[in-house]
């Protein structure tokens, strides 16, 4: 323990701050023409409201969307936190000497055309550049970074093809493009609010490792999201992954975990992905937790974001349909934890105010007629009751009884105490709908009962985890 | 296999295609008072515009809803195929002897308040007068039926609940009506059609085995969809479940697959669920496909509904995401399939075809500036070639090319081909928007790899089942 803390001492990183949430922006390369990526991302920073100054940055123009441009960045007086790079590859060198020069505090190089097709040496300039001003660079060939609460935004992905998530306290760490993109549009329709996104890119000079770094620390960030096909530094990884892994939360999908796969992820991202027996004891060792899928990913992102940490695995279930209460049965021993035994006072208490129809035992099946007034009372019972530690609520919204006084009535107890309760809701429009509610107001709503117990317990071992 | 031949042919099954598939019906406590089940149940009919006679069975009014109503069921002239019965249980037997008298060819009852709690001796009279008359009760405690092309639908839950679905070769067995009501509306929301719903309640007379082997001489049904907590004539249900999944796909979701889900079952349908490891065994004996939850089961649906059986296990992989088909690969593999190998000649065209950049390898990573043309090329190579068995198309709809022409492309080549086609696409409202159409077009869109491994996985398996 001693010994790693020393290591973690000499551990040096670069200040990343100015660069996730700067105040002032300069985009070299940005445009006019709306075929061209420099005018996607300055309209982006338009439109979402950047309230710090921007400096566009073109060489024929002196007018880009009606702000002053610059020939060159060593041209604007100003203060510049951020440069955004937006030019063909060949030139990147050239201007990220101007950067450094103009003493920049970090860049985004969002051009591609360097490592991942096999130009290396023009990659190489890029990191020597970044050591000589000693100049953080995200990139190259990466989307770069959306920080919601700065309106930083130097993505290029049309809107209407990718809706933009609200402010929130989840971070995604992703270094593929397209996998960032699509996790992007995934959660804005989870409706699940974002801190920061960072899609790294070719990793050049910042990596995961840095970018660990700096979320661990960061208030927003209550819990990291880390998609990766491979790690480069993984002594390095291994000392920062612990360190934040003990302060918050973090979920991890990892491509290329077979053979064919890691072969695969080799040509992606050209990562040696290395064993996934090695991937998997690391990330136990440092207490991740692994998503194995999209789904799982989000779930689990879902949960930690919302619910209180809890160690107990005795599991309360409240349902208004049988079968789904076998199912979650099932689920919750499939995923190691069981059902909590109510307290004899409880029960009894239960007794006098369910149906006689309702057998008081776990899971509690309130019946298909259960209305908001049963919820409550089941509610309130599974939350006062020391025997029970999570809370798993089922409410089948096609049942009679089921509408918008018992989503207030989930809400209610969802949110006033510590206890962690989710729940499950399958269906159409009427139930998204009512999901939609439950979910804005921080209760997590799951579409199935694996998904609601193998989230749960992600919770409870990670709780363990950091009570060690 | 003679032996088995001679016991099937001592099986004997009630005629059930007039229950089922009726043309003239009675609804026995048909009423005008919208709070009753009775009066939910012949509004559906009337707005799904059945076309065979309606008879309102109604002690005190003889007009419902605008229709000439009967005191008794035995005060109908013409002919009854199905007696739907709506009253409160211990009125129930009466009616069903008249039902015996007057010759109605079955009975669904939806009433409850039977053997589920703990009304015995009430049940054993329903099974008493079946016996007596030879007439099919499907239930009591059900929901009943839902047959969208001869319009009955005995089903009493309001609409703006429950989306009706379209029809289709989808058939569910349902034992549970609350399991049963989710199902409907999720299959609604996910566009895929219905053959037959089915859900029969306490069992009494009717149970699975009579329904499955109704269902596997029944044309319109495709793929069997069976949820049960528990089998009660055991040998039979093998007997029939063989013959029926060497004709067509049976999948099947049990709940109470652990002690504490048993008991749960137990407490929710009297069902004795008996060793899980038993039923699994069984299950596999007989080939069906076993689903782990909801999801499984509407996934594993959705590709025997619209692909065709295919042994091989060569997949090609076509991808606009680096990311995504790392993640694909690995759940190939995990899935027991494997990655295809283009043949030479395959391989030599597309190199012409596509840019420098792509890697004519598996997965096939086409960029994530891929358009249609390139889809196209791509398509026509993996679809062509006969070291391919399964095509898996990956497009995320995020990247700029991909478009509605893409979809387009997804779908000349997903219906004219035999080769099983399948779709994985992640997103927001632009992809769920050429989702559906891609869906509609009868190509299935999956929304992880690990659920479209899965499926795929379970064709396969299915196919070498059949042919053995």
């Amino acid at each position: 323990m001693h010994i790693e803390k020393e290591k973690e001492k000499n551990l040096k990183f670069y200040n990343l701050k100015p660069i996730i949430s700067p105040r002032h922006i300069a985009i070299i390369g940005a445009s006019n023409n709306p075929n061209k990526i420099g005018n996607v991302i300055i309209k982006n920073y338009l439109s979402v409201g950047f309230t710090g100054k921007l400096y566009p940055i073109n060489l024929t123009s002196d007018n880009i969307m009606n702000i002053k441009a610059y020939k060159s960045i060593l041209d604007v007086k100003g203060e510049i936190d951020l440069a955004v790079i937006a030019i063909k590859a060949e030139g990147v060198p050239d201007v990220l000497e101007e950067c450094g020069k103009a003493h920049v505090k970090g860049v985004v190089v969002v051009s591609s055309g360097f490592a991942e097709v096999g130009n290396i040496e023009l990659q190489d300039k890029l990191v020597s550049i970044a050591k000589k001003y000693n100049m953080p660079i995200i990139g190259p060939n990466c989307l770069g970074i959306m920080d919601p609460l700065s309106r930083n935004d130097t993505l290029f992905l049309p809107t209407f093809k990718i809706e933009r998530p609200s402010i929130g306290g989840v971070s995604f760490l992703v270094q593929s493009g397209a996998i960032g993109s699509t996790i992007l549009d995934l959660i804005s329709t989870e409706g699940f609010g974002l801190a920061k996104f960072i899609s790294y890119g070719n990793a050049a000079v910042v990596d995961e490792v840095d970018l660990l770094n700096y979320l661990a620390d960061d208030k927003q960030t209550k819990v990291i999201v880390l998609y990766i096909e491979g790690i480069n530094r993984g002594k390095e990884f291994i000392e920062v992954a612990k360190r934040v892994s003990k302060k918050k939360p973090v979920i991890v999908l990892k491509g290329g975990v077979t053979d064919a796969g890691a072969t695969a992820a080799f040509s992606h991202t050209a990562s040696l992905t290395g064993s996934h027996i090695a991937y998997e004891a690391a990330f136990k060792q440092v207490g991740f937790i692994i998503a194995h899928d999209f789904d799982d990913m989000l779930d689990y992102a879902k949960i930690f974001d919302t619910q209180a940490l809890s160690t107990g695995d005795r599991i309360a279930v409240i349902t208004n349909g049988g079968g789904a209460g076998v199912l979650t049965t099932d689920a919750i021993y499939l995923n190691n934890m069981q059902l909590a035994e109510l307290s004899k006072k409880v029960k009894a208490k239960l007794r006098k105010q369910m149906p006689s129809i309702v057998n008081i035992r776990m899971p509690l099946d309130i019946g298909g007629d259960a209305d908001d007034k049963r919820y409550k009372d089941a509610l309130d019972a599974v939350t006062n009751d020391p025997n029970v530690d999570s809370i798993i609520v089922i409410t089948l919204f096609q049942t009679p009884g089921a509408d918008e006084k018992v989503a207030d009535t989930i809400i209610e107890y969802g949110t006033q105490y510590k206890k962690p309760l989710i729940v499950i809701s399958m269906g159409g429009s009427y139930t998204q709908a009512h999901k939609a509610i439950i979910e804005e107001e921080g209760v997590p709503v799951y579409e199935s009962p694996t998904a609601a117990a193998r989230s749960l317990s992600a919770l409870i071992k990670y709780a363990r985890y950091k009570n060690e």
